[in-house]
């Protein structure tokens, strides 16, 4: 039988987004992880150099392997061979050439709930098992060795994002370091989603690589760069997965749009301006952390990095579809349920994305304000007295 | 375990090639499936305009997929909604994303041997089970609805190409509905590659939706408009997989490129400019059937599509890998080895990819006439009189 796997709800609410748009309605986007910046300008320029000068055929980028290289040098002091990195269509397929390199059907692989849908999606469509471990606000929405050493059987595979996707939140390095050796006493293989590092708000996420050389690391050009539609991302793959990993890269996939492997290592140039989104996400969460207080919003995950802040909203609703949906309809900011991260506990939950400039996120703080206090005197309302 | 799959030749030929070019040597590139010709004017002067105007995020563009959905209407006379399409970062996803929607692993897949490496690679990632059917040149290399019906137990999918890679041949219009009429009586369900569709010197390839609607249509930008480097592709699904199909888009590759999807979109105004690539490929499948001859190459599958020839050089060699390296260290021309498409037989075949120049053609074929005269005259020496 093929696999089931469930749709994106963030999906039906940007649909209707779109909809309310183009009968004239503002929207504030805050529902998807994507910034609204484009690709920084240096990049840009080296596009159209190369659109009016190559013939773009299938092609893989050596001196992009070279500069991510030198990027894990330079960032965690961590030493790869180019050879070891994997150019995909951006962090999803890396994902996918993770998994089908590390592990067959039937495997069991732990990951946090809530977290990323597309994990667990990914999962069930490769006919892998996703373990789902309920992490609450109490372990700030995070794996711990704890958890992992408690899992039993030991599972095949674990997958660790730091920061996570809903919540923001940072694995400290003693507990990086606990879960690494957990996993190798257990024989786990770790994945580590990746994507969101250099977005960070209180110092540098921690690689696995620095104290796993071991792990598949997932990353890519559409957060920190600003490049999501260019659809550009790597995986590291450990030396001995490095002939797997390109049979199935080159069967699977092929390559990476030429254009964005030539744009990405520009972007590598760029840090200046990109160091810029990151001053302005700081001022976004700021506000959003000193608005939430105000729209009844108290129990939150601290958003140490990534541009969310995953929010319960237990007191409101128990279908947090329905919730956004109203929020959207109401006051036109569309935002994402809390079930596409967290199928059991969710239906309490909402996510906001702060990657959108900042007078929209202040326009958004306005707007939801009476909402947020209507939605409350509500609830007040129909609760006996 | 994790699948075992096959390398690709053909890449260590270009690699080869790529190190003889930066030592200096002159080198024909016959050996990869790409037009030489980059994508079309409009196409570019599209892209140029989305670079400084967009700031392209995660996106998918319905424009395309009403412009795609009216294609099959104009070219084939079949009507498609356009959410049967999903848009992918070319064929090769696509070709993931259909076997992930119609099958599961254990899955018996038939297949023509020769055939495009992916196929069989693919099917063995997923932990599918390639059913490889050797089709010779008496069969034009083709399957057959007589040996589709011959494989028992009735394999769950069959994959069919036309024109086919690595022979170009077309299945012709009774062949294809009589293998409609053998699958819909098994219950075999049908993949069909038509990514080399528009490129055909012998009339319009059929698709296989004119017969079988419930089919899965693999195509893409990277053959007929001359896009390989841009990743854009699509496939398109019958009503009752839709939903499965856009949930693994979400979830296993998010969306294709931005950019590529504009510059698809013009690239459809672009008739007169892609027909002239044609007229291009057409000289040069004249040119090098004139000269096969004098090649000592006389058993070749006709080419009635694509940008292939598949040549039998059994007389001449019984491993074609050492043979195309030595052809290409000899005299610079690049071409693929049998191997690639045929694990069996393929050791006695060659296959020349014509997407070049014409100059380029003449060029290798100039190169190739004393160096395969001299194959043939130590092959005679070595035989006893």
């Amino acid at each position: 039988m093929t696999a089931q796997i469930d749709p994106f709800h963030a999906m039906t609410i940007s649909t209707l987004a779109h909809r309310m748009i183009a009968e004239g309605r503002s929207v504030i986007h805050m529902e998807f992880g994507q910034p609204s910046t484009g690709a920084p300008a240096k990049a840009i320029a080296v596009a159209h150099h190369v659109l009016d000068t190559d013939g773009m055929g299938y092609w893989e980028n050596p001196a992009l392997k070279e500069r991510i290289a030198r990027h894990y040098l330079e960032t965690y002091g961590v030493t790869i061979d180019p050879a070891q990195l994997i150019l995909t269509c951006g962090a999803s397929p890396a994902f996918v050439l993770a998994l089908s390199c590390a592990f067959a059907p039937g495997a069991r692989v732990a990951l946090a709930r809530p977290g990323y849908v597309a994990y667990r999606n990914t999962l069930k469509a490769m006919h892998m098992v996703p373990l789902e471990i309920a992490c609450g606000a109490e372990e700030r929405f995070q794996l711990s060795a704890a958890a992992i050493a408690a899992i039993e059987p030991a599972p095949d595979g674990v997958i660790v994002a730091s920061p996570a996707n809903p919540t923001g939140t940072i694995i400290a390095e003693d507990e990086m370091r606990a879960i690494v050796e957990v996993c190798r006493a257990r024989g786990i293989r770790i994945i580590s989603d990746e994507i969101y590092h250099g977005l960070s708000y209180v110092g540098q996420a921690r690689s696995m690589l620095q104290d796993e050389p071991e792990a598949l690391i997932v990353n890519s050009f559409s957060k920190y760069f600003s490049m999501a539609g260019w659809r550009l991302g790597w995986l590291v793959v450990p030396p001995a997965l490095i002939a797997a990993a390109r049979a199935r890269m080159s069967n699977l996939f092929l390559t990476p749009p030429s254009l964005s492997q030539h744009a990405g290592l520009a972007a590598f140039d760029c840090r200046d301006e990109l160091e810029g989104h990151i001053e302005t996400y700081r001022r976004n969460r700021d506000l959003m952390l000193a608005a939430l207080p105000t729209l009844g919003l108290t129990s939150i995950a601290p958003p140490d990095g990534a541009f969310y802040i995953y929010a319960d909203i237990g007191h409101l609703t128990d279908d947090s579809l329905a919730f956004c949906t109203k929020l959207l309809e109401d006051t036109g900011v569309a935002t994402a349920p809390g079930v596409d991260f967290d199928p059991v506990e969710g239906h309490r939950f909402m996510r906001f994305s702060f990657a959108v400039s900042t007078d929209r996120v202040e326009d958004a703080i306005a707007r939801m304000i009476p909402w947020f206090a209507e939605q409350g005197a509500r609830v007040a309302e129909a609760q006996p007295a």
